[in-house]
Formats: structure tokens, sequence, C-alpha cells
């Protein structure tokens, strides 16, 4: 059977580039940068003033002047006065253009002003001080933020400040969402005794938004001819097809077979863990990925984070994330000889240190428990025993 | 001066209830659920297969028999078949309802099937074992989520499982972002040499949006009769404003004036802290609050991190999140008698302990480095010595 490992292996060898795309500045956040972003001048674009007092000559303190005549007054978007009298300062405020023939400010608290004289009452002044030196944090055309980052609100600071109203970014992939059963009706009716409802479509669907990635919903009937149908429909209109249900192996589960059927080669089937063992991955020739997931909520979920979402971070280009680490919080006992993916709980504790606290399910059908746990911990499928305070790989979600 | 413990005290005791409102299910991710969720029927609603295979009375197994008359087959969404005769079984698919008569189900691997006859060819079967019993989950009328929680794609997959279309989620405030000062231009514009581009609100927008909370934009000239005017209208429309500049000393920061002028009292001024020492903080008698940062990115950046996310988290009725800490990778000094907020980029390490590694930019003005970290570490104010090892309280950011 495939382990984990070699799944997770060929899913990465299948990243694909879908170019990439303009959006407006302010709505591009939680996308990936795809150019690098310039200085558009120094930064600051000029010698900043960072306090409110007055701005002098350092050379007439250093000569011993103390009191200086308050030649006027500058506020931040003011152009700078022009002043040669080294006699004279002038009241200057945070965040405007130091004026050239000057070079150093005094706060407010430092001097006393009375009428036009302002008076420094403190005896150690530094030459520059209070001063953000033009250019000090990039020059221009320095780059500023490079190409393959997730953008974040620090980022969109950084975009809006040197005047960029519309930035490249990566273009996510066009995914389906299939959920396939009989069984299933939609969230608004009543099902009969043997039916549920569908969630499993909608789980997929939150997590993609989570991660800036819209996609469709279509369902599919448990008939033969239906599924080829639909599954050659979407094979034409998007890149990624993720399926959910109909891949184990019951008489009804047409899945795996039509796949095959309208050209979709299996690179797996049935990875050796739980939840989640039918696990179907295919692609056809034109590149088209079939990620087609068991349909117990629990497996779809954790495929997802385990398998899809770093497909889809390594295909919009992100540097790869650092791997995460949990100490597990109790002795756990896991038999079979599959790579279990533990239900845990994550608490940060006062030493720093993160750990992982199981909370069992009652399999992996059981999704109530879910949403009181954040995180899958992977235990390795070679042991059976796991030691309370052993470090394992964590696979976190929200 | 106000602490930053006393700061946050004082904002904590400003908690707000803006109600409740009605969403959709599948646009509630990221909200706060404001109701119970209970099950409308058993989970699982009946007594489930969780393996396809044949379906058997376990009685004639036990008396010995091993070879079965196949008399049906039903697959999940199926009706359940009727089924009277102990030496006959069904073939039964993963999902199905398991017959009344029926309650032990042998999966597929340890059958052999000819024509209509299927033998199981193990020796060990267990009563009612491959089936997930009808209300082993829950019951029905059980609470299956609990109010008061962020609502996440594991929440919305029980929210969509019981047929909930409409959720009752906690109301966000009305927000508005303030950037105030005469040298802001607007994205789209080429800034003189002694002006800058706007980029605090943009900021402040996208972190607001990360927490699913909408706001409104809008600026202000450095004139005091404007300000008076534009702050009066927003106490009108806004639960809460967020001002960013014009708190310092300078002689054209008419906000704290302003803002007293039209009615909003002063609930602290000054924190002792840095970057950020000038945020000023206020409420109406209205009940209205406003935040009003300094004015440097970094400054805002921070306050809004610190405090006003705490604020808003508490207001939609989160539970408090656990608190974060991390330890410091390097000796670290800072003399100042201020609370300082240390830019960090942190890593799991493989012994899952949390680093933050400080990341210096050229003081509170310098924006481009906070897009290469991810938190600020918080380092006491009454020490100046902080070693490798040691553990400070950490505010993530992405």
């Amino acid at each position: 059977m495939t382990t984990v490992e070699q799944a997770a292996y060929i899913i990465q060898n299948q990243i694909r580039d879908y170019g990439t795309e303009t959006v407006p500045f302010d709505r591009s956040a939680g996308r990936v940068l795809a150019e690098d972003i310039y200085a558009d001048r120094d930064m600051p674009p000029f010698n900043r003033v960072t306090m409110d007092g007055i701005a002098i000559s350092y050379s007439a303190f250093a000569d011993g002047l103390r009191s200086f005549h308050v030649s006027g007054i500058q506020a931040a978007g003011d152009k700078p006065l022009h002043i040669t009298d080294t006699s004279h300062c002038i009241e200057i405020m945070t965040g405007a253009v130091l004026p050239d023939t000057l070079d150093t400010v005094i706060r407010y608290e430092d001097v006393l002003i009375t009428g036009s004289d302002a008076e420094i009452i403190i005896d150690t002044v530094k030459q520059g001080q209070n001063i953000h030196a033009k250019g000090r944090d990039k020059r221009y055309g320095d780059v500023v933020v490079t190409s393959g980052q997730l953008i974040t609100p620090a980022i969109i600071s950084v975009i809006a400040s040197v005047g960029k109203t519309q930035v490249l970014v990566k273009k996510q992939p066009r995914v389906v969402i299939i959920p396939s059963g009989d069984e299933l009706v939609d969230v608004h009716e009543t099902p009969a005794p043997y039916q549920i409802r569908k969630s499993n479509n909608h789980t997929i669907n939150a997590v993609l938004q989570q991660h800036g990635c819209a996609a469709d919903m279509v369902h599919i009937a448990d008939d033969e001819a239906v599924t080829r149908t639909e599954i050659t429909r979407c094979l034409k209109s998007y890149d990624v097809i993720l399926l959910s249900g109909g891949v184990s192996m019951g008489k009804f589960d047409y899945i795996p077979q039509a796949l095959q059927q309208v050209g979709v080669a299996k690179l797996f089937y049935k990875v050796q863990q739980r939840p989640g063992k039918p696990f179907w991955f295919g692609v056809n020739d034109q590149g088209v990925l079939v990620f087609a997931f068991p349909g117990n909520p629990v497996a779809t979920f954790m495929c997802l984070h385990r398998y899809f979402l770093p497909w889809l971070n390594a295909t919009v280009g992100l540097d790869k994330k650092n791997e995460m680490y949990a100490a597990l919080s109790e002795d756990f006992y896991f038999e079979p000889d599959l790579q279990y993916f533990l239900q845990v709980k994550t608490t940060l504790t006062a030493d720093a240190r993160l750990i992982a606290s199981p909370l069992m399910g009652n399999g992996s059908g059981d999704f109530a428990n879910l949403a009181d746990t954040d995180a899958f911990l992977e235990l390795p499928a070679d042991r059976s025993e796991f030691e309370a305070g052993e470090v394992f790989r964590l696979w976190p979600f929200k």
C-alpha cells in the first residue's frame, strides 16, 4: 500500500503553475505576490522629523548657544522652511521634512518657549537626533518586498506606500468540489431515516475560502453514466477536481472506475493511513488533477489538510512553510500498521512549548468531535506505542 | 504614565454587546456563533454500516453457519431491506442503514462470494462489528456546538448536517478608520517631496478583514473645525472610531482636543510603551469608543493587535484565547523605562518550542521591516536586560 510519505511525494510532483493576474492592491491580502515591489523613492523620502519640538543647526549649540529665535513653524505635509541664520530655529512637527540648513531636533519637553524665544533646557544634545534619515530604511530602486510571499496587512502597507495601486499575484487553480452518494440530501431538506445531509462540500469550500481559493460545487448521483458525463465536463472546465465519497469498495462506488474510463490515470489508490485509507489520486493528459477523498467527513478533512493544502501552497509558489511539531500530552497506543492522524487540541505552555492533547472521537465518522480540536498529530505507521512528551508532526487547522 | 496593563484593563472595561444577526450558514465562517446548535436527530441517525461487505445475524454465525444466501444488495441511501431468514445475508455498502434484523457486518475482504452464496473465510467475528451505532456520537436534542465559538469549517459541517440553513451570529461593531495628517496623499497620487502616501488605513482595514470585521474609511485634513465636524458625524454613525495620527505633541495635532470638544471623554492618553506612546483612548456618553493611535505605521499596527483585537474578540463574545508565549532567541537590551514591543520572527523547533528571534527595524517608522516578522514580543518596562531562553508574552500577526 502507498505510504503517507509516498502519497505526499507523488502529489508534490504534480505542482502546477497557473500563471498570474493583476488585482487592486487593497484586495490582494491573502494572495501570493508574483512580482518584486520596488521603492519608488528613498524610505523615508526625506530627513523625517520623529519628535515634535524645535529644529536647529547643531553647530550653534556646539558653540554654546542655548536660546534661539523662533522664525517659523512647520507641520508634516508643509514645504520645508528656508532658514539661514544659525541663531534661529523653527518649531517643527513629527513627520515634517527637516530643512536643509538644519540638522538636529530637540523635543518640546526639553525646550522652554517664551514668545518667539526657545531656550534649550538640557545639556546633552546629539547632532542629528530625532531625525529618521532619508533613505535609511530603503534606497530608491531597492526591492522592498520580494515576489513569492503571502500578502499580509504589513505588506499591503508597503505596497500602498510605494504607490502600487495594482499588483501582480499568482492565479489560483479553478477548483470544483463534488460530493458523491445517493444517501446525501441538501442542507435545507429533511432527510429520510436512511439519508444524511451534505456537509463535506461545505466544509471543503470553507477551508478553501480560508486560503483565498474560490470553488464551484457539483453533485453527482450514484450512477455510472452520469458520473462519467459529469466528470468529463468538469475535466474540461477545471484545474482540480475534489471528490468526496464513492471511492471505497462498495458496489455503487463507481468513481475510481469512472475516472479511469474518462482518461484520468490513477497515481495511487489507498494510503496506509487512518482515517482516509481509500484516498484515490490521479491526473489526465491535460494535467487536470483529481483528489478523490473518502466520503467520511473526518477523512476528507484530514486529506484536505495533509495533501491538498500543501499542494495548493506549492502551486501558488509559496515558500515552503516551516513544518510544525507538537509534543504528545499523554501516552497513546495505536496498533494497526497505519499512519494515524490523531485529533488533538493544542496548547502553548507558559514555557513556550506546543503540547498536543488527544481528543478521541468515535471513529472517523464523528465530526462533532473535530469541532473541539485544532490539529491532527501524525503518528508513524511503524510504531504502536507513543509516549507522553514525544514530538510528532502537526497539521493544524482552524 | 498609564502602563500597558492599565491601558489594556481600561479598554477591556469597555466591552460592548452589539447584539446578533442571522446569516446563511455557508457564509458564517469566521463569525461567532450566538446560539447553541442542537442535534435534530441521533448522530448517526441510524445504525450505520462502516465497511462494504455482507450483513448477517450474528446468532447464525455463533451457531456455526459460515455460508449465507445473498438475498439482496443495499447501498447507502437505499431504504433498508427486510430480511427474516437468519441463513440469509445481504451485500451492504458503507453508509447504508443496517436492517433491523441484522446486527453484524463482515467486510468483502473476509468473504468469498460465489454466485448468490457468501462464505465467511475468517474465524473471528465480533457481534456488532463494522457498525457505527445509532446515537453513539450524539442523541436527538443534544447540544452539538455551543454558542460563543468562532465558526470554523469543522463547525460549518456540523451546522450543515443538522439542517440549519441560517445561523444566529454576533454582530460586529460598525467601525470607521480615519487617518489624519496633511502630509498624506492617496495611493494613486504622486507625493510631493514632503508628502507620503496613506497606508495605515489600508493596513488597519486588511487586519480587520482578517477578523471578519468590515470598516469604512474617512480622511480628515489637519484643520480643527473640519476635524470636529467629521468626528461628530462619525460618532453618530459608528460604534468605534479608529484614528491614526494627530495625537502626538505637535501644534497641528488637534485630535485629542477636538475629541474632547465633541464630547469624547479621555480614558487615557500616553502609554508607557514603545512604539505607540502617544496612544489616546476615550468614550462618549453614547458609548462610542475612540482608539486614537499614533500615526507611525508600526505603532498603529502594534496598538491594533495589542489593544483593539482583544477588545473586538471580547465584544463578539469569543472565549478568551489562550495567551501566547515565546522564548527569546538571543540576549536583548532595552534601556528606557517603557514596555518594549520587539519585532520578532517566530519558529517552532523540532522540540516543539516556540522561539522568537528579534529583527530590528530602524525605529517605529520602518514598516518594511515588519513585513519580515510575524509577532511582537512584549518585554516588561521594569527591566533592561532580557536573556536568551527567557519566555515573554507574544502578540502574533499575519
